[in-house]
Formats: structure tokens, sequence, C-alpha cells
């Protein structure tokens, strides 16, 4: 059993629309960007190669639900964690909160692929040594 | 019952990722263009006034799943319908197509409120009128 | 001598910001889409391939003077021109206006380079075909 | 005299574009996120309120130019000062740099404005107390 991630995200004045609040688009690109900064943290990145070839994890799914909004500069806590670790796929969950309470939650899901330059991407087995790190946050 | 609104959507070069390809965000920002475009259309728009003060629908859930990537200039069809028209919510659902193939699709729930100066926003009923407009794409 | 050409842009609500206006990053963004919309009429792209391998126009400065702010579904005028067409770079320009008044005035300047795998760009001059099409917009 | 403001900036995925590198326009994002982070560190904002009503800074222009591409996750230095200080106007400088290299040089030129709700926004001096604050990036 593993345990959640922690970081922080400051609401950039781009990231706000004519409604005075984080646009809800923004939280997509901040649930990225708290994955990276994880797969970092795990001495993982978003691209890996081995004998043959190149693997990555395309997305098929992002959702986010929406509390409270939030508005420039406040700062936000993101807790990410993996909900669900399959043999091909890998579900993240992202909450954010402000001032202690609850702004939003979201989830992406990707599949460990093959990429090649001549199709798209095949899925494939996470490699047990990706999926060993990855089980480090899996709650 | 209605039937659905469609529009098209071109792949900038901002909308892509060092992947090669649209970036999953971007379509979250493509649903609520055409959102917009199909409130245009039926005589609506995102904010209203009566006699109380103004009405606007934040959003409360967006979602999306990814069937195939698409690449800078793909001009995507975008298919728009409401598939639940609530009381105080309305659920609209985007599907994405490139040359006859299913891109992705997904969903924007939003709740009418009674916007103030000097709170949160507060649920209300769809006003009648408003709901008879949207009415013409629940599918 | 060529002739300017025109385009127009709505500002989408993701292009405001919480003072209520688009965000003055997004115009550098419109340039390039009028740039690429141009570069499309004139049966052009932003790269192309001879015997040697890739050409493309990688950007090597950009700029906006700002008179007047737009707000949420403002639709713009845009009109595009090259003002400066050299040996081995191009400068475009373009003027946004909305209901006849100037809103903002850019410029974006290119190079033709060569792209390799293995290495930064390389400056080149622009091939004649190249430069013969986009002289129908140079003023 | 005084001296330079330092931050650092990692080129998010969501920065990239399909050439593989930052995109430009994000450039200029950057040097907002990091003319705010400077105007916290100075015990500044972006919008002030006095006896008359607000106060904020307007940009009137904005320019970049690039020496040298940068991609997904490269740390970039950014160098922030003030290389003009009017009675009414600021011009902000940001050098971005990687592992010692130039990368980009731009600049933003902003002006005092009160704001009204009921027409555009006027210049006025910039008031001494905030002239004071700046002063210490001046260069």
């Amino acid at each position: 059993m593993g345990q959640s991630y922690h970081t922080t995200r400051r609401v950039e004045f781009r990231d706000t629309d004519a409604a005075g609040i984080a646009h809800f688009s923004v939280f997509f690109v901040y649930m990225e960007q708290a994955e990276h900064e994880l797969l970092r943290h795990l001495g993982l990145s978003v691209m890996f190669h081995d004998d043959h070839g190149k693997i990555s994890f395309p997305r098929v799914g992002a959702r986010c639900d929406y509390q409270r909004a939030v508005k420039f500069e406040d700062l936000m806590d993101i807790e990410v964690s993996i909900v669900r670790l399959g043999t091909k796929s890998v579900t993240f969950e992202f909450n954010f909160s402000h001032d202690g309470q609850a702004v939003a939650s979201g989830q992406t899901t990707t599949v460990c692929c093959r990429l090649s330059d001549t199709g798209p991407p095949q899925s494939m087995p996470i490699p047990d040594w990706i999926a060993e790190k990855l089980s480090a946050v899996v709650v």
C-alpha cells in the first residue's frame, strides 16, 4: 500500500477567465503537471526507451468535478495518487484544495503503449520496473 | 425531441504538443467553444440578466474519452447535443470525429445559478424561456 | 506589389482573463493562426520537404502593441501582410481591429532554416518557389 | 540603482508544440508570471485601491527575441529587471537562459491607469509609494 504525493500550484493570471476565476480547462493542465512532477519524483519520465523502441502512456480518459472556484494567486494543494494500477493502464487521481476546502477532484487514465513511426500506438503490459515504481503511490 | 448541432474545428499549431498531436486538454476548450457557438445559434448567451440580477451556468463536471489522435491542421467535425436537461442542470455531449472516424467524446455539466457579488453562486431552476430554447438540441 | 490578406477572429472565453478582456498573450496565438491560414491560402505550409530534407521557418522575434481592449465574443478583423521579405527571413505584420477601431498591431519574424535531427536549425536562402508565393502579400 | 530579480521556470508539456519545443507564445506567459512573482516579492500586486478607486497597469506593448529553443522539462533561469521607470509607465526586461546559454529576451511595457466601470482606463502618474518599491529592480 502506497502513499499520496503532495504538491502545490498557484493560480496564474493567464489561468483565469472573464468570470474572474480559474478556467475549468486549466485543471487538466494542472493534473498533467502534477503527474509529471510525481513521475520525476519517482525517477520516471513520460517517455521510455527499451531494446525494442519507445514506450509512452497516451491518455485515454480525463475527468474533473468542480466544487468551488479559485481565483488569481490562490495557492492550491494537490494530492496525487494512483487509484488503479492495471496490467496495461494507470488511473491517477488528483484532489485540489484551497485553505483546507475542496476545490476540484479529477482522474486521468493512461495506457502503456509501444510507439512506432509507422502506425498508431500499440498497448502493451506495463514493464515490471515501471510498475514497481508507480506502486509507491497506489492507494 | 431535438436534433444535434454540428460545427467544425481545425487543430491549430498551439493546440499541439511535443508528441506531435493535439493535447488532451484542448478538447475541453474546444467543447466550451462549441457550446458557446451553439448558445449563440439558439439565441442564448453564457450570462443572462433578469429583474433579480445575473444568471449564469458554472461548470460542475467535465470529462473526455480519447479514441484517436489528431494532428496540426486536421479539421474535426463536432456534434453537440444535450443528453440531460434537468430542472437546474444541463449536460452537453460532444462527439469529435475526423475523416469519419471517432476521435474523442466528452461531456460537460453546468448548473443554473444566481450570481452575486457577495457570495458563491446559488443554484436555481432554469428559467422556462431558456429551457425551451435548449430543448431544441435535447436528444 | 502585393496585397494584404484579411481574416477574422472571435475572442473565445478561454482567451479572456480576470480583467474581463482578451489576455495580451493570445494575440501572439492569433497572429500565428492568421499566418498559417494565409500560408494555406497561398498553397504553402509551415514545413516543406526537398531533396535534402526538411525546411521550416522558426520564429526569431515577435512583438505586439495594444491600443484597445477586446472582450469575450468580440469579432476582430485581422489584416495580414509581409512588410519585409529578405533573402533568408520574412516579417509578417498583423493589424487587429474591432468595429473599425484599432485594437492591436504586431509583427513576427521568421527565418528559413534547414532542419536536422542532429543539430540546431541552419539558416538558408528562401527557395524561389516559396518566395514567389509569399510575394503576393508583400506590401 | 537597483538589482535584477531572479527566478526559474520549467517547460511544461502543455508549453510545447509539434515542433518539439516550447512554443514562442508561452514566453509571454512566462514573462507575466515572472513579473507577478517579482511584484509579490516587492510587496506589490497587479491591482491597487486608493481613495479614488482602482489602479492597475494594463500592458501597451510586449516583445520577445528568440536565440535558442528549449524543450519539455528544461529548467530556465529568468532574470527580471526594470529598464525604464517613467512617470506613468514601466518597462520590464526578461532574460531567459538554460544551462548558461541565452534562450530568449523580452520586454513588456505597462502604463499606470485609473480603472472605471464606465469607460476605458485613464493613464495617471505612478503613485510614489509604488514607484519607490519598483525602483529596487531598476537597472
